[in-house]
């Protein structure tokens, strides 16, 4: 199975940290080819730099749709583009952080979600509300630091991280949290150990849903929003890239 | 892997279908054990078959546990007994409805349920309600007919079936099917290909979802209401049965 | 008017206890029997020992509607196989759950659950959503006790019931307060009076409403969920149960 | 027990009809007090006439509190000026909406609403809404005759109450029915047994939970905002009326 | 154009600040008149008061629509008797409170309610409720203190608003600050400037929105439930108003 | 007043029925000033198309405010790329979707949404629920037609979206029609008087929303999910675009 991860921001260190974490949970049979957008911004925090990942980052996934894939990641937490990337391919498309929610919901009455800066909130709020899953997610948190200092080993992240997951449990009432970036894919494991909660990372759960999606035979349905772009001129930059009819 | 999928009705010519529904779709390293209650009904139909075919399904479940099952499905799309489930094992547990509400929903803007009969109906609404994704459903229709008319070719519930889907497609604006009931797990690739619409199986999804969560290592969470239940009499025809504490 | 509460569990004490609370309210006409189940745990803490308790409180219901019962109440604050009970018989059936939101409904904007352990939130939480009554409930709080502790002079359970209570008028801004535990029934009038808020008891409750709709002349409908289980074989201990067509 | 129930508009003949409904279902000790305000519309008929139809009722229901009344009930199907009423006086205020709404969700999984004019849908719709039932309510129709109308043999309003009853069953899938006007207290056995389903009548339902809640010894909670109105000076033709501290 | 601005309570100070604010946010070509009713209480704190408001402020918005207005603004922030002037009159109405609800959405996307009195808050929550904007309110406070102690420069008052405002911002999370209360439409553009977010005034947000509906050329629907009443006898006091037909 | 409206595609007759639309309904003092992005789609059918128009929009409404624009309107009814705008800017930013949402919820119980395509529906009911006006909405109803047919004599456009129309009156008991694009801005007059209920256009709308908040003197709050974005390098061609600080 040929499975395609994109990771919408175009640092290329987070894109290799991210296929790794792909790799690692993908099943025997997987092939996981990564890619990131030629433009767009370095990281994406919040609706504005989205604006600017998600062209790139179509392209890339029409690119791998044509070379053989036969399912889509989008590796950023806010879900970039889902519903555009749904309608430019035929293939299955998954977020992660759609990903993380729904695995979470299995086995976990309620969740909380864990993420680094404030402007994430609402992004992700949002999302909780037109996935319908809301009601599961007891609240989103973030603790205030950039993603790049979970790795700092002079930096205060990682405690505040555990700081945010205790106040879910105490104070929210959450029965498992949700790592709501795709840069702590590599800490759901010890943060599991450590808390006495299940912690959800969003790549590994994408991961598994896209090949259980392949497996099952179905992809996206082409009935209401997800029908293929229809085919039009795209003028200025854009007029080089692929369009509608996709 | 060790998957277990109990059917909780005590019909063998049912668990011995959807045991292979459920081989037909695993991955290669799974070994799937299917089992059914000793006792209960020999099927199951609205909340009151639910209520006597539970405790002998834990026990089987308890049973598979001890045996070194990683994971567990219930095979009936009412979810029978799910939470009672959750509680009494440490490994995750998944039931069939479930499974197939959150596999259509990362494939459709909008799915329906099509059930057999019209007492299915609210036991699937409630389930709905519950998980959060009653949005995500478009209708939960009913064929009016028996399951096991769908293998009779005398009957006319293949043709029912259809038209509640065409039904659901331009009625109700769905955009995929979701299958009601685990005994039409054979039905969705061909029902897929007739109606140009995704249309989910209960068992399958519920495979990949199991092989999935096992696969992130995570176990259904201890905290809130699955904590295991605890140590207690039971008197009666239960007192020999497992009890609290498993 | 011939009126059954069953108690769920196999305790006869509390059995006792909530007849004796059960007739302090009836109406003079109301002539109250009490049940339990011959098998079954000897007390209900969450989704595992419902389970369990379920398969005898229907035939204890089943009987006393042979008997000439005319309403039934299930004296078990998570209202405990009242969906199966209401097909099983042609007579109401009420639970103490959901009897106490609905009288808490009619004198207060919102009100509050205090009840005895954490294992129990969930699910009450999801009866409110089912009931639609989710709305109304500002939150649901457990004091961390078990119910037989209210009982014994030496514990601090009476105190910590009373801080949940305060908790919720002061943090929840609740108007008014359901006790969420059957076995809390003689403490009602007690606790209106010492934290000026209307605290409602769900075995009263349910009996009151009882009575109404005996006199109303209505019984659960059969349309929908609540048909009669349709008449089938059962298997192992459960064959010599009533069954569907009851 | 001395209950009072009133009619909020001016005409009498209703008010009678209101209080033989209401004295057919009281219990044998309770004594029914009805009263109908000196000023207002002669029936109500949207929220226009619900303004001109509550301060006149408010004055009964003080008089009515004051004479001994220990509840009242609000028989209009609007639940006409009920919050008011609730700050006005201490005992339980019941409306006969509400009141129904509360029954029929103990009967039946989703009821319906048939009420009189299309005038008094959003009415109606808006109540469930804050009361938290909408979503036990399948649907509110209207059979576009006035009440009046049932009384004249030559009208053809039985038989459109009838048929939106049908139209309730197949169309809205409703298990019960609701009668969304207090002028069809009369209808209710007969078209329980016609249609074979359960159908409410508010006036009767509210009787048996005005008893309920005296039995129990609950008020109107006093916090939140049914806290008695504060003295304050009332200005014109008002100035002579019960005003806040009553 | 003619707006007409209500204050529905009979305190004469209190409409000239009121019709002051409407004037200085008023367009250059908009004539603004102010009224009060002739009979009700001086101020409105919870639903009794309410009640006794309407009948004289539904005639003022009467004799303003026959003397010319083209809309009407409601200025009690719990849109006393917004519904019933719907009906009455066939130029647009507005309530402050949704005004500033619909203005806070478009520049926040969530608003806190900073009002005065604990009694009004389950009345605004309602409002949002009905509105559809419940979403969208973070949380409705209460500053403990009487509008006209705003204007006393010896009450902590304005110091409790501030500590409200605070309180909204760090503990709910709110993104913009609602004014609850017609009194305190003179502080919005301080209290933005101190607290650092957009702070909402009802009364200056009705007149932009009144403008709007009557350059859009749209007046109230007469569907559903804001129908002309149905004109009829009114008995006693109110026999000498305006009823329908109006 | 200087007012900026973008049309987020690039054909520039859309862009000047547009502005003439805008002009039309302005206030005297108002000076709207149209733009449209150099690069993007000639048209916005759903999410594909909006990802490339959005990144154009933005340098566009990026350079209106550095020109002095004191708020921006985005004239697609899916409002495209809203969010985003948001954090670009200080001033406010208004889709026209929201705008004829709003307005339609102050004169109308329920509205209905008649749009061009079924492309566009799920895209308005997402929109419906995050602005938390999806309670208001009866249901996003959609012609089939392409909204230029509606210009052209020989077609059946505004045939059918009159017949749209009359079902969501009847059909769906709306009280209002919310036009559903951009391009029918012409046509809310003559539907309002031909269908006889309130037809509201979003670019209209939109305009009086714009001018009331400027008025207002409130701005976007930047707390939350519209903080200005963070500088950071963008890649690839987007680096010679306005970026984060802006």
């Amino acid at each position: 199975m040929r499975l395609h991860i994109v990771n919408p921001n175009t640092t290329a260190s987070m894109t290799a940290k991210i296929a790794a974490a792909a790799r690692a949970i993908a099943a025997p049979g997987t092939a996981v080819q990564a890619s990131q957008p030629q433009m767009g911004p370095v990281s994406i925090e919040g609706y504005y730099d989205e604006a600017y990942a998600i062209p790139g980052m179509l392209q890339r996934i029409i690119e791998a749709e044509r070379d053989g894939a036969e399912a889509h990641i989008i590796a950023c937490f806010d879900d970039t583009g889902l519903d555009a990337a749904r309608q430019a391919v035929a293939a299955p498309v998954i977020g992660i952080g759609e990903a993380a929610f729904h695995m979470a919901s299995l086995i976990a009455g309620k969740f909380a979600v864990v993420t680094t800066l404030d402007l994430s909130i609402p992004v992700i709020e949002h999302n909780l509300i037109r996935y319908g899953l809301a009601s599961r997610c007891a609240r989103v948190r973030a603790g205030g630091f950039e993603v790049l200092a979970l790795e700092d080993p002079g930096s205060d992240a990682r405690h505040r991280l555990s700081a945010e997951i205790e106040a879910a449990k105490q104070g929210d009432r959450a029965d498992a949290i949700v790592l709501g970036c795709a840069g702590m894919a590599d800490l759901a494991a010890d943060l599991t150990q450590q808390h006495g909660v299940p912690v959800i990372d969003g790549v590994a759960a994408a991961v598994t849903l896209a090949e259980g999606l392949v497996r099952l035979g179905v992809k996206t349905s082409k009935r209401g929003g997800y029908a293929p772009p229809r085919l039009k001129p795209y003028a200025g930059i854009f007029s080089g890239f692929a369009v509608g009819g996709a």
